[in-house]
C-alpha cells in the first residue's frame, strides 16, 4: 500500500484519530477533510488540526457545510442535548443528536475530494458496537454507499481499482479503539467528542461522553481531557 | 399525494425545471434546493430563483459548497469546456465536464433537507438517455443512492414511508423532456444549461447546449433562449 493516497474524514473525535493512526501505519498518503457544518462543537475542528499536523498528513481540507440552514438536529438547531448520568441511560433508537444524512454528506465530499487525488480509498470512522443508534454508523449503510461510491464515479467507473470505504473501527468496541490508538501512538488529549462542551470542558454527560468514558474505563485507564 | 413535501434538486436547467413541473402537477408542496458550488454559470442560479417563484414552490433553499476547493472538473477549476458544432461529435465516455461526485453530495443534501422537511420524496432531474457520460446519472446510480437514503436516515429507518428517490426523466430523451415540460407549462426562456456562457449568452457548442438544441429540434421548435 506504500505511497498509495487516502481520504480520511477526520472529525477531531477519538474515532477519527484512531482511524488517522490506522490509515498512516498502514502507508498510506493522508488527505484529511473535516467539515464545518454548524455543529455547537466548533473545538472538533481545532482538534482536528492539531491531530492532522501531529500525524503528519500531506494536506488537510476543512470544508464548510452549512447544515444549520436546514435545522432539525440537536448538534445544530436550538435543541437540548440529552445528558444522563450513566451509560446505561443511554436510549434505543435514534437519538435527537442525530444530524439529518450527516455521514452521507460527509462520504459524498469525500468521495469528491477522492477522486481529485486519486485516493482509492476513503477512512471513517464509523463504529456500530458503542454508537448510540445512528443508522448512518451501521455496516448496512457503509456497504450501500460503497455501491454508490462505485457506480457513481470516474473513479469506480473507469479507475483501475474503483472506490474502496474502509471503515476499520465498525466492528470494535470503544476500548478495542483506544488501546490499538494508544499501539499506534494516538495522544488522546487532542481528541475532542463532547456534544456540548462548557467553554473547553467536555460536559461528561452527553451521550458521546458517556460512551468515551466508558472506553477509558474499559483500558483501566483514565480519559485524559478534562471534564466540567 | 396531495399536500405530500418534496424536495426538487433544482440546477435551473432544462430537465430540473421539467422536473419541478411534474411534481408541482403531481401535487406535492414542494421545497426547491439549489447549489451554489464554485460552478462557471453562476447564472444557473439566477434561473433557479425565478424557476421557483414561476412555479409557486413553498421555499427554495440555495446552499453554497465551495467544490472548488477541490478542483478536477472544467466547471469548477481553470480547464477549457470541450466545444463541437454538432451533437454526434459527443464524445463517449466521461467528459471533463464531469465535477466529482456532484450529484452524490447534491443527493446528500437532498435527503438532509428532506429529513427536516418531513418530505418522503426527492426528485431529481438525471436522464440516462440524452446526457453526455456522466456515471451519476444512471438508472443504477439512482437506485444504490436510494438504499443509501434507505438505510443512512432516520425517516428511512423509522418513518412510515422512507425515502423514495424519483427521477422521472430518467428513459426520456430532450425531446420527449421538452415535450412533457411544454405540456406542464414550463417557460423554457427562464432555463439555462450552457457550460461555458458568453455573458448572458449561451455558448452554443458545449455538450449541453448541443443536446439541448437537439431536443428543441425534435419537436420542430425554436430553442427560446438566446445563443452567441
Amino acid at each position: 500500500m506504500e505511497g498509495k493516497n487516502a481520504v480520511i474524514l477526520l472529525s477531531g473525535g477519538l474515532d477519527s484519530a484512531t482511524v488517522l493512526a490506522i490509515a498512516t501505519a498502514d502507508g498510506f498518503r493522508c488527505h484529511a477533510l473535516s467539515f464545518r457544518y454548524g455543529q455547537r462543537h466548533e473545538e472538533e475542528i481545532t482538534a482536528a488540526v492539531e491531530l492532522a499536523r501531529a500525524h503528519g498528513v500531506v494536506e488537510h481540507v476543512v470544508i464548510d457545510i452549512d447544515l444549520a440552514q436546514f435545522g432539525g438536529s440537536a448538534l445544530t438547531a436550538e435543541m437540548e442535548v440529552p445528558k444522563h448520568s450513566d451509560v446505561r441511560e443511554i436510549g434505543q433508537g435514534i437519538p435527537v443528536t442525530y444530524v439529518p444524512a450527516r455521514n452521507t454528506i460527509f462520504l459524498s465530499f469525500g468521495l469528491a475530494f477522492a477522486e481529485t487525488r486519486n485516493a482509492d480509498h476513503i477512512f471513517i470512522g464509523v463504529n456500530a458496537l458503542d454508537y448510540s443508534g445512528y443508522p448512518d454508523c451501521r455496516p448496512e449503510f457503509i456497504e450501500a454507499f460503497q455501491k454508490v461510491a462505485q457506480l457513481g464515479t470516474r473513479a469506480g467507473q473507469e479507475g483501475p481499482g474503483g472506490v474502496h470505504i474502509e471503515a476499520p473501527l465498525i466492528n470494535m468496541d470503544k476500548a478495542e479503539i483506544i488501546r490499538r490508538g494508544r499501539e499506534l501512538g494516538v495522544d488522546y488529549r487532542m481528541t475532542r467528542s463532547c456534544y456540548d462542551p462548557v467553554g473547553q470542558l467536555a460536559c461528561g454527560h452527553c451521550d458521546a461522553c458517556l460512551l468515551r468514558k466508558k472506553g477509558f474505563d474499559g483500558n483501566g485507564l483514565q480519559d485524559p481531557i478534562a471534564y466540567a
